[in-house]
């Protein structure tokens, strides 16, 4: 038996990370990709985006990408949707996981799906019981990501309410897990604790939380240490701090996995992760995407040999 | 009545932050660099060293950069010093506050002024002295600066007893603030809090500590958040997140002043600093210093509109 690991690691690099580039990424570098992080341990990938090609090109291949990465049976592929349509993609591809979101600001909602709030919770309803129907060893897991949580770079402030309000919509509907994304990196610290313990509290003990953090402005660590604190043990995170939004003006790259893999090893945590070789995803990437695109402290620094014991 | 900040930073960028340069940045630069400093309102500025420009070459105009600096009189002017040579000719040149450095790495130690912690703590001593000696306006500050006190990159792991006991030997020997320098940047949140804890406790609550973080990991803004978690309310830091030790391999840049500056406010503290003016600072560096040593998120960025109400 292998133990679990203490802190649950989604690699998003293949979906968030790719989205915003301006640059297509050939199929075979995307399976390629996927592979490597496969290969390092990673429990869980955000493998594509069923979204139509003509609103992100990026993912016109993600049926063939899907195809590959799910002969990767010990890793749950996941994929994410903005609505019923995609959902219903996904489940034809056999995804095990399905991200359906929404924003917690009406304003970025409509900019990234063209819909009310309560429209996409119509949708997502719809997704549930699409799966509800379906045989039960074909039931995806399906998670209502709550994005913009912690503001937004359209509506500026995001308030607890508006939140907590989509987070309790999701659960009641029938979410496995709820994600909180600060799509636009501008949570801080005291932020980040405020608004996971009160959706905490709204949702319940048992309901699965994960944070998605982009580091626009250098918080991004600081505010994974915060969601420990508060007891949140799955994290999205992509290998070179690889992201960002297409219809959110101004967001950054997604909190490094290496390096969020290096520091939870250091303070504890065991993560399931091989650094050395989830480091090897650089090559693969370098090839097809710019090097401004590919940041991250630990392809910079190298992992130090006086705490090679540590990691 | 100009209320003080909640939160102290020292602004490093003109000593910690020029010294590991391989380009001579031309004595009229580091002047406009410290009065562009100054007028963004940062209380306290680390201008210079007093070594042997034989070790520190950037250093051969100490005395000329010192001068200028000191000409601003609401702010606290410092200089690291190694030695009790340094020492004497900070107090000739008039600074208000001497940084002294001991390593809490034996090895480290060695390799940054060639000798061993108790020679030093002598050294130590007699600044104290000499300091003492002198009309009591003409005294400055003194601090006690542990460097490597989170990890060292020659020692590798730096004990808690290692650290406290060097931080008794400075407060014993009349230290008026002791510094706790992430030298190398390996610290982690936890061992963060671990160390000023049991710093505090061996040296009591009326000694006032300062955190140096170097961003080497990724992991400095997290290990400064978890400094404010235990009551650590000053803070050294670098525009443009530059610096860097030139005895201890890897290290890389401080954690960025105008990231930090922003972070802070947002969190709710007050910091005294003006972020557009400090932000000014990056065109004065980009015309001596190599865009690849110019980091910082907020610069990446910009300073989102969305939030410019909160900063």
């Amino acid at each position: 038996m292998v133990r679990a690991p203490d802190v649950h690691i989604c690699e998003v690099a293949p979906r968030d990370g790719l989205q915003n580039l301006d640059v297509f990424v050939p199929t075979e570098a995307k399976c390629a990709l996927i592979d490597a992080i496969v290969a390092a341990g990673v429990g869980e990938i955000d493998a594509g985006s069923f979204v139509p090609p003509k609103v992100v090109p990026q993912f016109a291949d993600v049926d063939a990408v899907m195809a590959h990465a799910l002969t990767h049976e010990a890793t749950t592929i996941g994929a994410l949707v903005p609505n019923f349509k995609g959902a219903e993609r996904a489940m034809a591809a056999g995804v095990k996981s399905i991200y359906f979101v929404i924003s917690a600001s009406e304003s970025h909602n409509q900019a990234n799906v063209r819909r009310t709030i309560e429209e996409q919770l119509e949708g997502f309803r719809a997704v549930r019981a699409a799966i509800d129907a379906r045989p039960a060893a074909a039931r995806p897991c399906l998670m209502g990501a709550v994005a913009t949580a912690f503001g937004c770079s359209i509506h500026g402030k995001i308030t607890e309410a508006a939140v907590c309000h989509l987070a309790r919509s999701f659960a009641e509907a029938g979410a496995d897990e709820i994600g909180l994304a600060d799509t636009v990196g501008y949570g801080t610290p005291g932020l980040i604790k405020q608004i996971v313990q009160a959706v905490q509290r709204e949702v319940g003990p048992q309901m699965p939380l994960r944070l998605h953090l982009h580091d626009t402005l250098g918080t991004g660590f600081a505010n994974a240490v915060a969601g420990l604190e508060v007891d949140i043990r799955r994290f999205d995170a992509a290998v070179s701090g690889l992201g960002g939004c297409p219809f959110a003006p101004g967001a950054r790259g997604n909190i490094v996995t290496e390096d969020l893999a290096f520091m939870l090893e250091r303070m504890g945590f065991s993560t399931g992760i091989d650094l050395d070789r989830l480091m090897q995803t650089r090559e693969i990437l370098a090839r097809h995407i710019q090097a401004k695109h590919l940041t991250g402290h630990l392809h910079e620094a190298g992992i130090p040999k006086a705490l090679r014991k540590a990691a």
